[in-house]
């Protein structure tokens, strides 16, 4: 069984650093004064390859390639991971093949493709690609590369958090949370791994309809979901990933659920205010983060800007849709984790978690 | 006569480290293909209140604070000077008059309200501003401050070039050009003053129809025209500033003038490739720079990105009007500064200057 720890991804943070972007934390005072909390936002939209994907690929593909007994990687993802594996790929001179769902975002796919990576469209869910995946590895004996399930994948999205961390304690503050999305939940579980020794709430974000992570929680064991349409389409796995649930189920907090329209006005506020393109799926986790600040007793808040892949026609009718003031970010729910263990986090006070469901 | 060096714009960086935000410097591998040349964005899009000139405003205002005469100040602007000056002089405690067009950009007079001032809006142009102004100094006894034509906003402004510079170099690099957007000319002053002892080609960019410096590097003299319609809102004064004629005319390279569709361009190139939203004055440096590499001779470019402060509907107009990838930034000339003196950049080749006046 795998074994993984807040030392892990301090040293995939050591080996990462001067290879990935050390990306901006970028402060606004209007959305400080919108969420009634100062919000530190890490813009991994500004990352390799335009998401945090592209430190976990790093890593994995740079410990594939020093081991030499490939030629290639095959990596499967409804994106940003496959951009990241097929940079990542490119830089260590292994052949990269991606298998996206038909519906992938067409700027991932482009993407995708100028990394120099083949691509293989596979169906729409992920037991479609992982079935391709599994031909393609028998015939070419690439190694696979899944997008959350991997330690080195889990330990590479984590930096991010840890670099965040450590730039608020080098600005003199201190955060009381770190809100993440959640699509196969490894970018949390590193950021849980990154947590570690820290006095700090973690919360995951995911779609209304594709809650897989928080009706796991619940259950106890990984549930899966038919995932139902969302902007955020980064985060339509119907399953996280075993070993990030793992990793998060006795330490995340609570998982925030957010709708489109949330999501949207959080694309736009993002835009607006902090002047950063993020992606659907990354400003789930502001529009998150707001939820919680909407609820108090959160003074710090770090939000994981994991990406800007977003295309324009999808951008244009974000922007079209609504005034940018409207409070769109009040929808939704959240639950909070009743798996979690007062304690992984000492020193926090239960009462500065918002306990109840909805905010 | 006040004399300025580069050791002011030094002063400034010190006395204003910690008061304003360090912003990021972005690359983009995408840009960087697409320049043929290696393109080094300063975000001052992600600076307080959206744009550089609360480096001028804060180092202006805190000299009139701490001087104790004035209980107030006033500031003629387009729109970012005044927004920097408002929240400038809150900090300060004093009060802020801001006198803008009646055609300012709504987003712009919304912020200048939201940081607190008075808003005047008096006319279209700079002479019925100056005239609003006299009026008020007379019956406030407020002190007033100039937005490019003043040392103070000279060096603040300049501010953001020393710390580009000092970021690439801190990466390993060295910048054989700077660009930035001319309006009144006093960003592009602050630029020459840092340069200054760097072996570096400092180019303006401006308008087509709004180019009152190249007309005045033509003339050896400050030439008023009439400004015509332009994206860039931030980029009409009919004249540069006196003070930073002075400090540009001998030291910079060339003037390029970039049309809409080029600065149109550069908004979505910005937003689509690096991720950050910049307004149309700051896009036009990007165009510049554009149009810069594409006459080749240039590696590293660092490209001022002034703010981020755009309307909703000029965005929504921008984004709307052309496929992304179109090859608008080859419109428009650009003009070699006649009067650029050789050796005032040592050692820099004179061949890789463009010195023609189309490329």
């Amino acid at each position: 069984m795998i074994t993984l720890s807040g030392r892990d991804v301090l040293a995939a943070g050591a080996w990462l650093a001067g290879r990935v972007v050390r990306t901006p934390v970028v402060r606004s005072a209007a959305l400080d004064a919108l969420a009634g909390a100062r919000l530190w936002l890490k813009a991994e939209n500004l990352q390799r390859g335009g998401s945090y994907k592209y430190r976990g690929a790093t890593l994995a593909v740079g410990r594939i390639a020093d081991e030499g007994r490939h030629t290639g990687v095959i990596a499967q993802s409804t994106g940003n991971h496959a951009v990241a594996v097929a940079l990542a790929a490119r830089e260590r001179g292994l052949r990269a093949v991606a298998v996206l769902p038909v519906d992938a975002s067409p700027a991932k796919i482009a993407l995708v493709h100028a990394a120099g990576a083949d691509v293989m469209l596979a169906g729409h869910t992920l037991a479609d690609r992982l079935e391709v995946v599994e031909r393609l590895r028998v015939s070419t004996g690439h190694a696979v590369l899944d997008a959350y399930d991997h330690p080195d994948v889990i330990c590479g999205q984590g930096t991010a958090t840890l670099e965040l961390l450590d730039e608020v304690r080098t600005r003199g503050a201190r955060l009381d949370a770190v809100v993440l999305p959640v699509g196969g939940a490894g970018g949390l579980a590193g950021a849980c791994l990154a947590a570690e020794g820290h006095d700090l709430a973690v919360y995951g974000v995911e779609p209304v309809g594709n809650d897989s992570l928080a009706r796991s929680l619940v259950s106890g064991n990984r549930v899966t979901v038919v995932p139902e349409p969302t902007l955020a389409d980064g985060l339509r796995p119907a399953q996280v990933g075993r070993l990030p649930f793992r990793l998060v189920r006795d330490v995340v907090s609570a998982v925030v659920r957010v709708d489109d329209a949330a999501i949207a006005h959080a694309v736009r506020l993002a835009l607006y205010e902090a002047k950063l393109l993020v992606e659907p799926s990354a400003a789930a986790a502001l529009a998150g983060a707001l939820q919680l600040a909407a609820a108090g007793g959160l003074g710090d808040i770090g939000v994981v800007l994991t990406g800007g892949n977003v295309d324009p026609g999808t951008l244009a009718g974000i922007l079209a849709t609504e005034d940018p003031t409207a409070p769109g970010h009040r929808a939704g729910t959240h639950l909070t984790n009743p798996g979690h263990q007062a304690g992984t986090n000492p020193g926090r006070p239960a009462g500065t978690h918002p306990q109840e469901a909805t905010v």
